[in-house]
């Protein structure tokens, strides 16, 4: 399956659906058809379990081009969202995990030459999602150096505590296309949070599909333009930790949960590794690609210094 | 007011609770039975906004020592938790924030021995956080190097996005402690997150004293001590980056939002700096404490490698 979260109107509330050719099918809606309970929220279905998604793909099958009225629209006509609009917790994102963008990152970075001999794990707090054709906030007064990354995204489905590299797989929901905005010069003492943490800086989507169809996620290309111009072009097959020793190594330490997000690492060809050094501007249009999911588009807006803020009781 | 939230027993739902003397009052039961609606939830609480304290804390003092049968018990009948036990994201800790703290680092860790310029942030997700008397996981197939850092923690009241330092604390809906456990050996390319990210490694509590009661939180004393003996003891005012700083640094790339905790860093006298070094280890039992706050005591447990979890529908 191929699930987004949409707003049938500007207005609306956020809801799961599916991506059905050139339609938008409401699960919750077409489950009330069928007499069978399914959420309207994707963090709930995500909740349910694999069951879920065997017992959606087979009832979607079922109706497959004669949707009930009131249960499916055309994609044009909705607003797609993030995935998931507000994950529940940070982002587990990994650096420095494609073997060319280590080394265009020790050459412009303050990073280490040698290849890491275990993931290089860092953050992204919930408030930097952002969903297709969202802006990207660039505030001249804190970044110079705005960069672009594309990632490919796991998305977890079961709770995963020490699991081994052999079960890792099996704790996958689906894959979706994540890009980690990165403002180069807002590293502090070597940490990136407030690099890559900022909001707006993680532009997500614009589907999660379903591990079921992705069995192999390291066969993927994944590309990334921007201005339609290519910066980035790679393949998952080249990411020095694959996605399975990823969740076996954070879920060591780290228990994975329901809905959580790894955005897998990006290839080479960021803007801080060129020559002369190229940097994301108000105006810019980025569009990020990965292979079987999709296509993200995103503009880059500019922003305002002054507060926007007030003590709201 | 200082708050709690607690099981009236062992298997009981979590509830919110106002310490008054040595009970605890259960604030949406008083409230039921004044006729005023207020939450279960701590987090559910703080969203109300600063008119909640000042509601909640009138209550209180109306029926100060009569408390109707069914809204109070002994406080050492009841099991605390942490006061927020599930944040909403990542905790965002702050590194090297106390000048003695700098120099021991720089001598033992790969940090620099100059002063931060700017705040150094780092997260800890939200299945860091433990409660009084919960166990510490040492996992002696991850780290051989376990360390301590007490903390004052700020738990942010209203949303803030770039707001000033004389606006800042404005947003700050009280305070508690911390422990900022933290595995030296499991810093990865300088990324702290796995170092002090991993499950039960953020001990928090037992209460969060609202901000009306503190005014200043730059004078406060802190300690900790390891098995009885004291290891760090400091206080608020050589922090580097004070609470208001910090809030108005973050919030101008990162919004801060309510139920935010902001762990603001410790002082010199962790382990690592220590000659020789000291680590903690199963059997251990590390006390915390911050003035007008109170202590929080948490014993370190070994924990297995062997994994615990499987793949549940």
């Amino acid at each position: 399956m191929r699930l987004v979260t949409y707003r049938p109107e500007v207005s609306a509330a956020a809801r799961l659906g599916a991506l059905v050719d050139d339609h938008v099918v409401d699960l919750a809606r077409l489950g009330a058809h069928a007499g069978q309970a399914l959420p309207a929220d994707m963090l709930a279905f995500i909740d349910l379990g694999p069951q879920a998604i065997q017992s959606s793909t087979e009832l979607l099958s079922s109706y497959k081009g004669q949707w009930p009225v009131g249960t499916a629209l055309p994609a044009t006509n909705v607003k797609l969202l993030a995935p998931i609009p507000r994950p529940r917790k940070n982002i587990f994102g990994i650096g420095l995990n494609y073997v060319e963008h280590v080394a265009e990152s020790s050459r412009t970075l303050d990073t280490a030459k040698d290849l890491p001999k275990q993931p290089v794990i860092f953050s992204k707090p919930p408030t930097t999602v952002v969903g297709p054709g969202d802006a990207v906030e660039h505030n001249k007064a804190i970044t110079q150096q705005l960069d672009w990354e594309v990632e490919l995204a796991a998305i977890i489905g079961t709770r995963a505590t020490r699991v081994s590299e052999a079960e890792a797989l099996k704790h996958v929901f689906g894959y979706s296309v994540l890009i980690d905005i990165s403002a180069r010069d807002c590293r502090r003492a070597g940490q990136w949070i407030y690099s890559k943490g900022q909001d707006t800086y993680a532009p997500f989507g614009p589907v999660i599909v379903t591990a079921d169809e992705i069995p192999d996620p390291q066969v993927l290309d994944l590309s990334l333009k921007v201005n339609g111009v290519t910066k980035q072009s790679s393949n998952t097959r080249h990411m020095l930790f694959k996605v399975n020793t990823l969740i076996a190594d954070i879920s060591a330490g780290i228990t994975l949960e329901p809905g959580d997000i790894i955005a897998t690492g990006t290839p080479e060809g960021v803007g801080a590794g060129r020559e002369p050094q190229e940097w994301l501007w108000p105006g810019d249009v980025i569009d990020a690609y990965v292979e079987r999911i999709g296509s993200l588009r995103n503009p880059v807006v500019a922003v305002g210094a002054e507060p926007r803020a007030s003590v709201a009781a």
